[in-house]
């Protein structure tokens, strides 16, 4: 148990590495705004998350470790949220952390790396810091795919537009061993099925992780759901479809919107997508063009939720979306979608035990639940299961849409 | 059909006038905050509802009709969000219109009130028009309730604290006959059954308006759900136990908190809730003793959700509220009750035609439901489908909770 | 003495009133921005003034004094500034305080004015009281003008433009016997000499006041200064001029602004005075045609210097203005002027003793000197040695400007 | 000339590279306020500068010169604040700039090098270009301060508390010749002559820069002012005498501050110098022990002034600090000393020609002067006329303060 995970722990480690690479060094400070966090942080992070909940209880509790933690200063700097391991630094001041200077963290996450992999060693199967591990490296991959959103985001900020890569999608190692068609479309259009509503004819069904295998604590219970018959469409929402909506007055018709989203698209002049610009989009490739049959992104819950209106049409639940996964296209590994679902806990819901509890319950207001995953999720990160989730007005992670509607 | 409903829309529209009475004449331009409306704000905008929806439509139709209507920068003054029916005086600055004077306000309001009466007694039984002038008076109902809101936290933000009644709940003609527990505690104990867990077996239940009688859209449709067993207290949460929540550490210890909640709590360093001052509680009549047996009131949906953490329960779902309604004290006429539940569209919902399709449907983002009534919710206002809403973090409303279980 | 400033308090006192005549009640509570106080605030403010440092002095000494302070609340509600007099209420929420009633407050102007009164039939010639009822008076004096030009502001913020006097100036008693000509140009221009530039050789000059009669403590001392040979334009700046500037692109050519105004430029969207609307300017007298022979007025300091670069010239300093005051027309009773000084201490200022220290000293700085008067300025309160001041960004207050120049 | 000037031109140059030499590569974007800039910008602003106001006019009037400008969007970067160049970056936001990254903007740097040295070599004596030059560098000494003043800024905010260099002072070649008291006081209080107030009877003076040399225009032109008689201190105040000020409840006595000071005060809790912390100071060299006898630094005007007024004194104006410059210890290379005297310009000033003319007349507006220099001000930048200037709540400026009184 302890080797494969071994194994696993070196891989995902490395592919965080493997992510800055290509970056200036000044990038590594770089946080275009308080959601988003420095790509050094999110290296800190993630090690800091393995320091404080799986090796300072090893030193706590006497154990024989060659690993000295961090200055204490540290664990004020990287924490991010977790209310019950002490105060933190203020996360949209991450910017200004320009030390300690990247060597440092990563001479650190080289120290850890070493720790962990001699503590995994010695563990038995069924122990449960081999559980913690795991948590860490699903912790460390969704990171992975926040320090990309969060990098598009700052470079975005930049007039000089810099290039993140010039082919990401190579670097990101989609989830799905399918080349990904948001980003490789010439190869996938003849192998495409028709676009289609898939049916469902609804009544009692069960939704949520069953269990027996890792998955976050707001999968879970499984539990049942009464559902009225619906349709989803097979595939995502397209920039053609989007641009006619935007050119049928979509931005300038309230009646389209939430009230509390048309505010939104007054208050910051929102007049299409987050990256698009002029012709083209902006992306982690630089200005590219804008391609008509490409999924749509960068769309807040907001707009997905207009668009679908203007469409005569509405969004999924996550009961629906997760019910129909199987038979839809691009479920994974192109584009997270938004839902009908505000982002509750599941009857039955109990949070992890501890400081890791504060993973997923305490964000369960005014969020929308998002389903599936993006070509930047890792590979291995994304479950039928899997409850993403975002504040309705925000639009800088790959989020897109499918549409669904009722069925008589 | 149209006498009966003459005489109930000249009952409504005196109540207004009625709760306006004791005021001071700058009192009727009092806005304490952005979210909150003037007295006379609210008498305008009444009015206004009937003139644009029911009068206009008939001048326009070419209807004779003895009504000249007001200014056309009134209707810009008067509307409160309906985008389809034009731009509208932003919301903030309503404290601002010193002018039109009262005097005027009252004058149009009689002219209004002549014209509808008017066409009123031409009226078939089954015409439309009765319908809206029904929603009229509904929608004036509510502004009452919000008029009362208004005014206390107008009032509350007065360093002399002043006091708007004496007994305020006898000129409230709260909607329970039966005289208020909250605000007549002395008279009540005797009767009050002992509380209790109120048990559910759950399954496939039914909740929502099943037609045939006045209700808002987003009660319906009516439409099935299925529930897990659960169990619902039969009354509302006390200042007593409120308090002992708070000497147990509530508003400091993040672990009990939504993380936006917790966010607020910091921010704007609440210790308690909003009209807790010492030893009283500000009120409609001034400041009062706080007294441990009445239920504690004016408290957020953060502050409601985390108590009922403390407590090792929960908040009820609407659904589950609506099922136990009939067997729960202090449903009605004390004070509104946050749910578990996010504020969104039943399925198959569809907003009414026309402008006062605005009226629910796109109010459906990041607001939770209130079930029940207050103590100042007029007479006839209250069912048990009705559905509330406001934002977690809202405090001014008459807001209270009940708690909830799992059950095995 | 005593009967001769007695005949004066009570002139003062009553044209506070007349002020207030023919405002609606809730214009009374109208407080458009954080800058500016609700007419009723001034009434009580004006009353606290002689409360405060005449009549609670003499009760704390223990004179028999038939007179019973207001509420220790209302000491909290109408001090304005004075820190040593204790807290305060915050200025931008005055607009919130619909009580006490103006009734209270009217009642209480009444039982103050009695114990001045009576107190002044009590006091010898020579009485240091007798100067704190003429500075009372002459702070009264102040905020008449000041209540006028707040109101101004709040009216401006209402879309029904209301109309608080149709010919203000009568009710305002402007300071000059002489008919205003910015009110009553009709009447004028043919006594109008024809604008001019009145210069002045410059060298070791005397400003400030000599003493010996009534003045603000930062009007003194008397001091020199060395003057370079200067010119000051005979007349205030027209409209028919500013229109040519902004024709010019005034308001699109940074070139012309000091920075800090620029930046005030962009962000508030300015581009033109404060009043003009479309063809017209919002008055007291509602709208009224713009007419390019009256003085501009509402200006900033910002505008006023543009305004001056752009003509090749410059604002005088407060001493050049000061020395020729006595030859310039529409010196007083017209515009306050802009001139190019900053608000500072004369050499060898020192404040009043006490609370009345705080008049004027602790304003000094960030602020800019404006000479003259205004058309609102009650009759007798314009000394060529007056020194008022505001920020550099305030229009709201009957501001305009002259020319000055050096000369060779 | 131009040789001289060549020599010159790289030493000051150099010194910009030396200064960013002990940074790490993150520091170079660090930017801890809207009102600081990071080090890269400092770099790639004084590099601008030669190249928009030197290099770009010789290639547009077609001059032979092998220079290829830098990409038109580095011009929209790195712009600070000449509207009359054309649009810019928003300041705040000049920490987003990741990219260009240091190596280009080092390489362009060198190619500017290049060409104006070539240049210069062209130069006849009396060439305005060479005055061009001179300018240049002056500016570039001036972002040489500011680059360490945003630094410590940065360094500031983070909880590490950076060290720049042990003994910055060494690196920073402080104007004099003598090794600085503020950083050295080991060596100096032997040679420190006693405290004095120096006494100056006043009268007709002149102040200005007489011409002939290199100045700013805002030094200019030398003029006459009258003087009362007064007195200067010969020391700065120190931190010993300032903390004495603290302890006298200095930070909690409105009637020691300007009104808009006690504000800032209260707004930002302000409870001593920016700097200090516990019983250290931070500094470039870390925290350090904060000694008595140093000069107190790092305040704002409006601390300057209330600690004057609690001293029963005040701050010199800018003329008799200038008067008396000749024998004032510490005029130099210690802190900027605040003045009394607002930022205008001099009777007859006039700014310069074309874009540079921005340089300082447009921030005549709201901003104090300060007098002399500070230990970060390079070598040969000090002059007995120079005027620096700041606005009153500023405090990450080298600036303290020293002593002046009027004479009977």
């Amino acid at each position: 148990m302890g080797q494969e995970l071994g194994a696993r722990y070196a891989q995902v480690r490395n592919r965080s590495l493997a992510l800055v690479a290509p970056l200036e060094p000044e990038d590594l400070c770089l946080q275009g705004m308080a959601d988003a966090s420095p790509p050094k942080w999110h290296l800190g992070h993630t090690t800091w998350f393995f320091e404080q909940f799986l090796l300072r209880p090893q030193l706590e509790a006497g154990l024989q470790l060659s690993y000295t933690p961090a200055p204490a200063a540290w664990n004020f700097l990287f924490n991010s949220y977790y209310d019950a391991v002490g105060a933190r630094h203020p996360r949209p001041q991450r910017g200004l952390l320009s030390r300690p200077p990247l060597a440092e963290v990563l001479a650190w996450r080289q120290r850890v790396d070493g720790a962990v992999l001699a503590l995994l060693e010695q563990l038995e199967p069924g122990d449960p810091r081999l559980e913690l591990v795991e948590l860490g490296l699903q912790h460390e991959q969704q990171h992975q795919e926040l320090l990309l959103m969060d990098l598009l985001d700052g470079f975005s900020r930049n007039p000089l537009e810099p290039i993140y890569a010039p082919e990401p999608e190579a670097r990101f190692q989609a989830s799905s061993p399918v080349a990904n068609p948001a980003e490789n479309p010439a190869e996938s259009p003849a192998d495409t099925p028709a676009p289609a509503w898939l049916q469902h004819g609804g009544g009692l069904v069960e939704i949520g992780h069953p269990g027996g295998s890792f998955h976050f604590d707001n999968e879970a219970p499984r539990h049942r759901q009464w559902l009225e018959p619906f349709a989803i469409h097979s595939q995502l929402v397209r920039n053609g479809e989007y641009a006619a909506f935007i050119a049928d007055g979509g931005y300038r018709r309230p009646e389209l919107w939430m009230s509390e989203g048309w505010a939104v698209v007054q208050a910051r002049g929102w007049q299409g997508p987050r990256y698009w610009r002029e012709d083209g989009e902006f992306s982690l490739a630089g200005r590219q063009p804008r391609r008509p049959e490409l999924p749509v992104r960068h769309l807040s819950w907001f707009e997905a939720d207009a668009y679908a209106r203007w469409a005569g049409a509405r969004l999924p639940s996550e009961a629906e979306w997760e019910l129909l996964a199987p038979q839809l296209e691009q479920a994974f590994g192109v584009l997270w979608q938004w839902t009908a679902s505000p982002y509750r806990p599941y009857p039955g819901f109990a949070p992890a035990a501890g400081a890791v509890g504060e993973y997923n319950g305490k964000f369960m207001s005014s969020q929308m639940v998002l389903r599936g995953s993006c070509f930047l999720t890792p590979a291995g990160h994304a479950r039928p299961t899997y409850r993403n989730f975002y504040p309705p007005a925000s639009r800088w992670m790959a989020a897109g849409l499918r549409l669904a509607q009722e069925l008589p």
